[in-house]
């Protein structure tokens, strides 16, 4: 089999490792076509044995291509480029927040719900970078104990702002640390040796974009519609890996044994939770693993339902460019 | 009136910054003694017009003292010298974790509790730098509404386990920043670019002694002795500041404009809220201040019970000296 794969967005930080990811999974590129912004066009990327060159996206640049990725900042581009892409005949898997919540269009964690993914034309939507790992250790927990409600706090890394927002972190903490002030261009605040407890715009009821796509899209994935989950989204001085400190409200009691025994045998989870050994999941260890890595699992002592979880992924990776070929190779099955 | 004053531990970093606070607050000093380890005594202090040298600190050290600061590391330390300041006839006020859960000791912060602040010799605690910026916030929602449980995520920064740890963490960061790697000594991990979710030693339940002490000393602070509060610790790479995430579910409902007032109201708190505006409290923002900031206040949107509150306080300053000086300024009135 042979596929051929457009990548929009190429030269960004979910886009390279996009082509990373493609090659260490062997997925089975035919032709490999790279587009994106004026800007970038012309670059050359190594990828494999070959070196393409990026081309800048039009609207016909998608005739031919089997799977199209859409590794774009920004919810436009996506709303203008998928249709241009599916109605060339391409499965369009977009990484973006633009068709996630749309009901016709599948958003899938593989490991949770690869059953959505269509065959055929179409676009499939990937979650968003706090969305995937907590899903994964939501869906074995629900369904040994049912979850009542969620409370989630994040530490969400600068990468998952794009490359250019890594770069105003490195900056701004190399400014601190010569005495000088950090800038904020991408971000809201100066990042560098601060917390900023705003991540995307803010929207009804106080809540940032990104509180709520944590809690509409693992309502979508989990298929439960009326699931209870509220949020606060922060960003932290870390540059790849997003970590989330999730209470969970099971509906029949759960004690952390029992929730780590679930949890090791969940797909695309690694339980490191043993913490008299110093073994627990850090930001930096989630960094270049396609795993969720869930530790501190530990019971509410005034609460046999409630269940404290410490939860790390990469967002490049997991978060974003290994589920969205997950996804590719969910489609290709079909 | 003139009050003899003496600081133990007055070249860390809670004992320096109680130095500045005395000096900014015009505490009544009028004889004030600094006492160390070996390996700082000596030291010149420049304090208002004077200079004072750092004695070493000797069973004998106390004597004719009305106050004594201890802003010691370790509880073994202040375990040891209390006693023997209050023989001497001072009033000892322990910015460490030794004696704050101890029925006999009040453990104070002089907005929520002055009442327990009593005369004469003796010891009185000042709660962990967590614990502080938190009661400001939830004493005055309980007064209104009742607290029917508390979850707390915190984001703490590296002064909070001292100078030292501040250190190590700048050398991380410019290691990393120099593309080598950051060390651990003092953190259980490398701090720089990274989110540890260990702070202090693990105990019950897979509960650090941060996270029982936020617990713990909020019911006694509070006094709700059967208070649900269950917490995260977590440590982030800023120096100074420490933020939480919190979620108050309170007795009866308080929209997120009730609990804003309330807030409005609270001696010790400001509140800054309106993210419309980009106004929220961040890490660095707290750092040189002596109140408690707290921001982003939301109702949940499934419970009418359920609210979101970001507080950030400066660890160093509210968190351990002023509130230490507040309590010996409380003292002094009796």
């Amino acid at each position: 089999m042979s596929v051929r794969v457009g990548v929009v967005g190429a030269a960004g930080a979910v886009g390279s490792t996009l082509l990373s990811v493609l090659a260490e999974r062997e997925f089975p590129v035919g032709r490999l076509r790279l587009l994106a912004t004026a800007r970038s066009a012309g670059q050359v990327v190594r990828w494999r044995d070959t070196e393409v060159v990026i081309e800048q996206t039009r609207p016909d640049s998608f005739a031919g291509l089997d799977i199209c990725f859409l590794a774009v900042p920004g919810a436009q581009v996506s709303r203008h480029l998928a249709p241009l892409a599916v109605a060339a005949g391409a499965a369009v898997i977009d990484k973006g927040s633009a068709f996630r919540m749309d009901p016709n269009v599948p958003l899938v964690v593989p490991e949770v719900n690869a059953d959505a993914v269509r065959p055929g034309p179409g676009i499939l939507a990937s979650p968003n970078c706090t969305t995937i790992p907590l899903v994964l250790c939501l869906q074995p927990l629900r369904a040994v104990a049912g979850i009542r409600r969620v409370i989630v706090s994040t530490y969400q890394s600068a990468s998952g702002a794009g490359q250019a927002a890594a770069e105003e972190l490195r900056l701004g903490s190399e400014a601190i640390l010569a005495g000088a002030a950090a800038e904020a261009r991408i971000f809201p605040r100066p990042l560098a040796f601060n917390v900023v407890p705003q991540c995307d715009l803010f929207a009804e009821g106080g809540f940032t974009l990104e509180e709520w796509k944590l809690v509409r899209e693992t309502r979508k994935i989990l298929s439960a519609p009326d699931l209870r989950l509220t949020a606060t989204a922060a960003r932290v001085p870390v540059f790849v890996g997003h970590s989330e400190s999730v209470y969970v409200e099971t509906e029949s009691p759960l004690t952390a044994a029992a929730a780590r025994a679930v949890l090791a045998q969940a797909p695309g989870v690694d339980v490191r939770d043993d913490p008299e050994h110093g073994v627990y999941p850090t930001a930096r260890d989630a960094a270049g693993t396609d795993r969720a890595q869930v530790g501190r699992i530990r019971q509410d002592p005034h609460d046999p339902c409630g269940l404290h979880l410490w939860i790390v992924g990469d967002n490049l990776r997991k978060g974003a460019a290994t589920n969205a070929v997950q996804i590719a190779e969910e489609w290709i099955r079909r």
